[in-house]
């Protein structure tokens, strides 16, 4: 579990038309920009695109399961929606340690990228080390 | 779609185990904070809890759909993440306009209550609201 | 698939928050009634219950499935809903062939019980049958 | 919550393969009709289509949820199937204030209709309104 400045990780996924029908299943997000291809087809992108923090979310995936993983806490996101995800389209999640901070927290840059490279989810985290190996387990 | 300083618009459920397992189905987040009961138990909060990211998904709900509502441009969301959210708790999103700022984006305050009115998550959404009446159907 | 007047055929399910809020996320029903346990607490049944429609919706199971059977075509269906079905609860819907109408037509009478015996949607269909054997496999 | 005759409101989706095996997965109806595309490609429709009763739902989303909105209680409803709902269309489920009742009740016109505009569910809904306002929360 022990950070360095640089350090990176990834997590990758095809959203597919059930990835997004299912978030605004959970979620209560029916914005016919998602779920209404009538609509979206005469609207800005042409098509149904995925939610944002669908896209954002993975970020959390990364963060959580791989760098810094298990027992990090998550104290704090933000993001920049700059460019849409349609449906089939492949992103990836990167993380990558900005910088220490004191009492065991850590800046993240945090970013999603399309198949094409284009960035459509950029910002940062915050979040706090678990205090020693095997103690946040579950943080 | 007209907005005022001061307008807000809520929107609640009570999450549950189906929620936060279908989340962690489509973003592949399998912390054992969410997803593990016996690990769950043994650590800081001594049970499951839904993931930060699910919580302000329905930020984004309230935006889309209720205020400013479809039509909208989510241009970026600051959030952090201040107590858990436990399986059975009922959670209300809310989000006021905070202020209006030139070429129609608007800053909205966000946050997350539970059901004893702590509150969950909290921080600051950018949007831009569409050009005319119904101009942004889909936006 | 040969039909004779009092002929009856069931299918039942324990109703399950799983249940109720799959439906929800599908059809975008979020009522607080069935998705706010804090709202639906103070309210009239003092807890979340199941749509109507998804009690209703095992009538069509069992034309479907059972009786009259694949091929049956579905013309149409009346409902009233008598009795909320809680979390929990297990529903059986029955199907009893009432009436053979001309053109192949039958009349249905369509109800959904509860474990208590009581009835929770009452009401009638009308069907065709597929005119010859193997015919409407998937009419 | 104020009915008037002819006030209507309008829910959306495009319905997909993942809403369909959802409802199917739900419900139990597991009619090749709906989840077999081979003998669904040798029968009426030529594919796979939905559930009449997945459509038909989405009345109960405009009540529920638009008009007259959370409290309604819903009495009954009943639907006629016109024509078939394939996987891809985009369906709108209308509810139209018919004629107001005695003791609180309201008839309405109930239809869902295709991209096309053509009627794929047709009928009247029975509901009552809360007593008064705010009574009604989760009614």
């Amino acid at each position: 579990m022990g950070c360095a400045v640089g350090q990176m990780a990834s997590f990758s996924k095809t959203i597919t038309e059930t990835d997004v029908y299912g978030f605004a299943g959970i979620t209560g997000d029916f914005n016919p920009l998602h779920v209404d291809a009538v609509k979206a087809e005469a609207g800005r992108f042409g098509e149904r695109i995925a939610h944002g923090m669908l896209s954002a979310s993975f970020i959390s995936t990364v963060i959580a399961t791989r760098l810094p993983g298990p027992g990090t806490i998550y104290m704090g996101q933000e993001v920049r929606f700059l460019n849409p995800v349609r449906f089939g389209d492949t992103i990836t999640a990167t993380v990558v340690i900005e910088e220490l901070l004191d009492r065991g927290r850590v800046r993240l840059h945090t970013f999603v990228e399309n198949q094409k490279g284009e960035t459509v989810v950029d910002g940062y985290a915050l979040v706090k080390l678990p205090r020693k190996e095997g103690e946040g387990e579950n943080g």
